[in-house]
């Protein structure tokens, strides 16, 4: 018998734990107490946790997963959805920068990222990195739909949007620190734009930031060829050896894209446990590239998944890029058992855990962990019928199957709808701006 | 004043003709009379209709496009979805020819197509050609749902599901033609599997036969390098030399994958006028390859869109196949400009009707054309802002937002809801074959 009566049981699922062994439980679920798991069972075994619990839900015809982690986005830019198309990504910064610059303060900010969070919330991502000009906002807008965010301050040696100085930059990674210390739905990060925007000594005072207070640090690198060109002219050295040069690779880095290594910049990645995030959707569309995602994966480099911005890729879908991860791959190299299903699950379940150093906390369902946990139909008609449910989140399920969503056991999206915040709202106020957006860079 | 009071009248949405000028017409609708339509028009003008209109939709917060065309697919597969993974297609097909052979017959045929279509027409596509083993009962399946579609009879010289030697195929495809002659419905053809499956005087019967009758002639060709191997060689010639050097190409051929192709042979699909239909999913999941679109397209070949079958690509979402058309090239190319929206999207509308030679009654809106049509949602979260239609239906919109379906005039999907058929019992039957369906290959 259990202990505490539970808050909340969900059974009859089909439970797809990611948990080390990857157990998937046929008709099992799972026991919340305090936000956290307590149990999760079969379905013999958890009938003796119903009778007290405060909320039985019955999720027969739906599978039961942990909360996606996406490890790369930038939720604000959904303001510019569909703006700038067509260009590779040097040509596409500038006029990016250009709309930023004349649209974006912390109020658009925040309206801007609660698009972003929501759009990913109803698709059962309830955690995310994301770096963008005003991190108080982010985490603010993160809160007002019900979603962990890891994020902080952003290093750009150009004015940027808001002009704020490398000292102002470094006074306010600091305080990010000092504000969220000890918040369960902040991961704490310091974020350098990149490489070929940052000047080296400035990375490393970032770096030192996010060390002494046991933060992440998360950095674009090598995403098209343009970029290595420009860090290889400037410092002789490509840039993930200049990361590595500068000490800025451990576990607790971040590296968005890495679309273009070469061998020994794959084992420079698998030697210091340094995370990429990889994002096939923008680097598809931008024409970076395709990512070396097989051979990383058998170097033994951490690989998980991002969406990138709305800016670039037109949507926050990670089921895209979970679908992409597993397929694309296949196709670029002539191999189709290049990426399996299991392994790019767990680049957005436990994999994306760990890049945020919190897999003590999310990333499976197991006992003692927050119940972050989706909910997805299995009735329709484009996912019917089910022989793994592995290979079916992968393939045929998307983010429209995504029925209901909880974050630490608070229900959040209750059949596609979210329950702290009316997005009728902040749709409209979105399309109000737009006509400003569109004129920005006319 | 209209002539005539319509049927139909569907105002104020965003409409994305697909017309020969390809014009937007923002805030605009249709007239619709005895399942054609008869004008497409701005607001102002479109009221004159309103008043004697058995009917008008308010699709404020909709867009309004021509219902997409998929071709290629093998909507009877639907029921092995998932079962036979990562395998390359040589290999993968022997293990599905397995399952197909036990499983299938006329009847399980019908009950997966239904489910294979039903998937396609919540997600907009009105028409598609389909490639399967009973022909007769992919039309019920497709009539079911209230589809087009373009199908026929096949020639396989192995046995293959049915085990019917080359006079019964030659006889059932006859008799196809002559059962369809004169439907709105069907657009009739002969579907022999492949060059490397069926020996050239068998494809050149084939032909005659389709020719005899004015109707389509499809077939898979260059999807793999097995295959350029296996039929050089056979025959000495690549596949689609080998197709060409038998008379098989012309404007009323359309070409599944063509994957590997050189220059000349590009040059000779250029020449032929013969259709490509792109398969990006099931190319890429099954370790074929990218095929080479930017290059076709500059070449001047036809180039359409297909989902191929959920037995290889896990589902059936044309709109995944357009956004990989738009952004897949892209990144394989290092090109952010290598295929642009209009024509990804033309491919999926304008072209894939005159694929089937049908460009004078669908593919676009126009006054004469059936009213196949579709709405989708504007106002979703990953949809919103909106600032070029056609670049939003390719990279924001996707399945999950088509909200409502017109065949011919006649609304087949209500709010995301078959109005001709009650899913649920498909998915009952489809679910209590699974067990079979996986024992099959055990």
């Amino acid at each position: 018998m259990p202990r505490t009566e539970p808050d909340l049981v969900i059974k009859n699922a089909v439970v797809v734990t990611a948990d080390a062994r990857r157990r998937v439980i046929d008709g099992g679920g799972v026991a919340v107490s305090s936000g956290r798991i307590t149990d999760v069972l079969p379905a013999a075994e958890l009938a003796a946790h119903e009778a007290g619990a405060g909320r039985v839900v019955d999720a027969a015809g739906m599978l039961l997963m942990p909360g996606l982690v996406n490890t790369h986005c930038h939720a604000g830019d959904s303001l510019f959805r569909g703006l700038v198309e067509d260009l590779p990504l040097e040509a596409w910064l500038q006029t990016v920068w250009k709309a930023e610059a004349a649209i974006l303060n912390p109020e658009t900010s925040r309206l801007g990222s609660v698009l972003g969070f929501a759009e990913q919330l109803l698709s059962g991502v309830t955690t995310v990195m994301d770096m963008f000009w005003y991190p108080r906002e982010t985490v603010e807008a993160a809160r007002a739909v019900g979603m962990r965010v890891s994020t902080g301050g952003i290093f750009f040696d150009p004015p940027g949007v808001n002009g704020h100085g490398l000292e102002r930059r470094k006074a306010e990674a600091e305080r990010f620190f000092a504000e969220h210390a000890g918040a369960d739905d902040v991961f704490p990060a310091v974020l350098p734009h990149g490489a070929y925007t940052v000047a080296p000594d400035n990375l490393v005072a970032a770096r030192a930031i996010a060390d002494a207070h046991g933060g992440l640090f998360s950095i674009h690198a090598a995403e098209t060829l343009a970029e290595q060109a420009d860090v290889g002219g400037r410092y002789g050295r490509s840039v993930i050896r200049h990361l590595d040069h500068h000490g800025l690779l451990d576990a607790r880095t971040v590296l968005a894209h890495c679309v273009h290594l070469d061998d020994e910049e794959i084992a420079i990645l698998a030697r210091t446990r340094a995370v990429v995030s990889h994002n096939p959707v923008s680097n598809l569309k931008l024409g970076s590239g395709i990512a070396r995602v097989p051979d990383m994966l058998e170097a033994g480099v951490r690989v998980t998944l991002g969406t990138d911005g709305a800016i670039s890729g037109n949507d926050l879908d990670l089921w895209l890029a979970l679908r992409l991860a597993a397929m694309l791959h296949k196709g670029a190299n002539h191999r189709a058992d290049a990426v399996s299903t299991q392994q790019a699950l767990d680049m957005v379940t436990r994999e994306g855990a760990a890049a945020l150093g919190a897999e003590d906390r999310i990333g499976s369902l197991e006992p003692g962990k927050f119940a972050d946990m989706v909910l997805v139909d299995l009735k329709r008609p484009h996912a019917v019928p089910l022989f793994d449910p592995v290979t079916h989140l992968v393939y045929s399920t998307g983010r429209s199957d995504v029925r209901h969503v909880f974050l630490a056991g608070e229900q959040v999206v209750r059949d596609g709808v979210l329950t702290r915040l009316d997005i009728a709202e902040t749709i409209a106020a979105v399309e109000a701006l737009a006509p400003k957006i569109a004129a920005s860079i006319a």
